[in-house]
């Protein structure tokens, strides 16, 4: 019987890299070496990492000006290292507190001692929709806006054509779990990243595409959170993450091979219309996400009686459909619906749902 | 053809490991999931983390009132972390420079504005031997005496009987390359820490071993590089690097069935003689570390040449010994035998020593 796994992340991987990987686990390319064993200075893992940084500036349309890094530390690395290299002309940050992570990220950059103005929150709607900056904002008062495109807890992501008006000032987005998974333009940010574990890799790479002009990093930043020695060599001034970049290579292939972001993101829609399409029938099972903020790949929902939230993750279990409890910070269900997961999955999890809520 | 890999690291893991994880890829467990896909929050992986630690708390005899860390970001993130969680009384750091490594560490030290002495170095000597302090060291002028117990580029070791005298100071020891490769004895220690891409899983997580007294974050410490919350949360306040524990978890297990660290000692310890036997004979190749002084691990060489070495690299790889060329800071020869170097790789390594001899 097929396991379909709903996990936020680390999550499920496309079924025909995760055959390659096992393939050639034993032997790169007929080298005799494992891609765990391999050197990092070896010319084929060079090439490796060359043909996934281009991967990802054809799928994303990275513009010319930007660098791709490779780096470790996840969404909490980059919740310092944000602010460490780009908030040092006023210190100033102004910040979209969509939710836990939003606000995750606000903690970090205070307590590294950078002001952080949190210019709109939803907290008192718990945040199942998206704040807008309450007031005017320009690059001569804040370094930039930052926000979470996607909102993995809640549910809740700032599409393409919803983003925050962001003409007077540099836009910051935390993107690491919708990374691929939806069409956006690089140009409209200064920065982006995204921990790979969602969309893109195993745990343990995490991508920054940063605009070139805008790395300025602060005095006493330590090294590995230091973008120049990244930019300086090629995000190999000391060992990277080489498993999850091979990987991570797999996946950009496999995307291309699909027919990239745009053709994935028609699939995701669909995906995640099944699932949506049946919560706004339920009678049980609710999403209380305005339609338009509604993410494709992380999705909320409850019966709004926490005992019977808790017997459906039980059936789900029986029935091999995987981590679809909420998180612990809110509660609930949900279902991650991201790039490898098949449209199969969201059906069974329907039928699931379904079954459900017929004897309850 | 077997390929032998000499790498300095990543590096080559036991071949029962490699089988083990190529099997159990698409499946861990009988879940129907992979350990790439496995959440971190799931029993199944807090269990595989709970056991790997438990396993290198016996291994290494860890005494109760060490913590076991598992972090990312590699030697790199330690030469900040270390300063930054255990300087901050005296912001004073003693430091003997064995070569290439510490004098990074030293560098990442003082930019990140503590001061560094360098107590003892032997530059002058190319590194071909092992600094001591040059003056009484007390915890009463510095936080601690920092060392590089496996010099890696340079070939030399401070085994565990010839360690600098560390009665009236705290001694850290970067143990990246001969990690449960020989015996220490951790109490010697207030901090041990180590890259695994050596002896212990592929790049992407680093073991941190630390007094837990001697935790006391600089304020402004990003939260990645801060040990605190890794001790609160059992190293999982993030994502942690799933398949890198995991793989350190069955090498583990691997040790311990072939005996622990006495018997990979001993084991270690033949097979460098193999090498370290031929290289003292030869008349072309030569390695000039200080016989007490030399490592287990890397050992470098040289015909004093460097078109010969060249010659000699071109050689070994035409007979499948692959990554026999010495760091790029020092030229010569290197040949890297980790805890996962059969020694019929040192065999075949000496065996095409002496053929390329008897022809030059």
């Amino acid at each position: 019987m097929t396991v379909y796994n709903f996990s936020a992340g680390p999550a499920v991987l496309p079924k025909p890299v995760m055959d390659q990987i096992q393939r050639e686990l034993p032997s790169l390319q007929g080298s005799g070496m494992s891609i765990l064993e391999i050197s990092h200075r070896s010319d084929r893992f060079q090439n490796i990492l060359d043909t996934a940084k281009q991967d990802l500036k054809d799928l994303l349309q990275i513009p010319d000006n930007y660098e791709v890094l490779f780096c470790q530390g996840g969404g909490t690395g980059q919740f310092a290292a944000v602010p460490l290299n780009l908030a040092n002309h006023h210190r100033k940050i102004a910040l979209l507190d969509s939710g836990h992570w939003a606000s995750g990220a606000a903690d970090e950059a205070a307590d590294l001692g950078y002001t952080v103005d949190i210019v709109g929150n939803t907290k008192a709607n718990k945040y199942q929709s998206l704040p807008y900056p309450d007031r005017e904002l320009s690059s001569s008062e804040y370094d930039y806006l930052y926000t979470t495109l996607n909102n993995t807890i809640e549910g809740t992501t700032y599409h393409n054509q919803i983003l925050p008006d962001h003409k007077d000032i540099t836009l910051v987005g935390d993107m690491s779990s919708n990374f691929m998974a939806e069409r956006y333009n690089v140009s409209d940010f200064g920065l982006i990243f995204a921990g790979a574990q969602k969309n893109l890799a195993p745990a343990g790479v995490t991508i920054v595409i940063v605009r070139k002009d805008l790395i300025h990093p602060a005095e006493h930043t330590p090294k590995i959170l230091n973008y120049a020695p990244y930019v300086k060599k090629d995000s190999m001034f000391n060992t990277p993450p080489v498993f999850p970049i091979y990987v991570a290579g797999l996946v950009a292939k496999w995307l291309k091979d699909l027919g990239g972001i745009d053709e994935m993101e028609r699939i995701n829609q669909k995906k995640a219309a099944v699932l949506y399409d049946y919560l706004d029938e339920s009678k049980l099972f609710h999403n209380h996400v305005k339609p338009s903020e509604r993410s494709l790949t992380n999705i909320t929902f409850s019966t709004g009686n926490e005992d019977l939230d808790a017997q459906f993750v039980d059936f789900a279990t029986q029935n091999q459909l995987v981590s679809v409890k909420g998180h612990r910070s809110v509660g609930g269900l949900r279902a991650s619906l991201y790039n490898a997961m098949p449209i199969e999955g969201a059906k069974a999890l329907v039928d699931c749902l379904h079954k459900f809520e017929q004897t309850h």
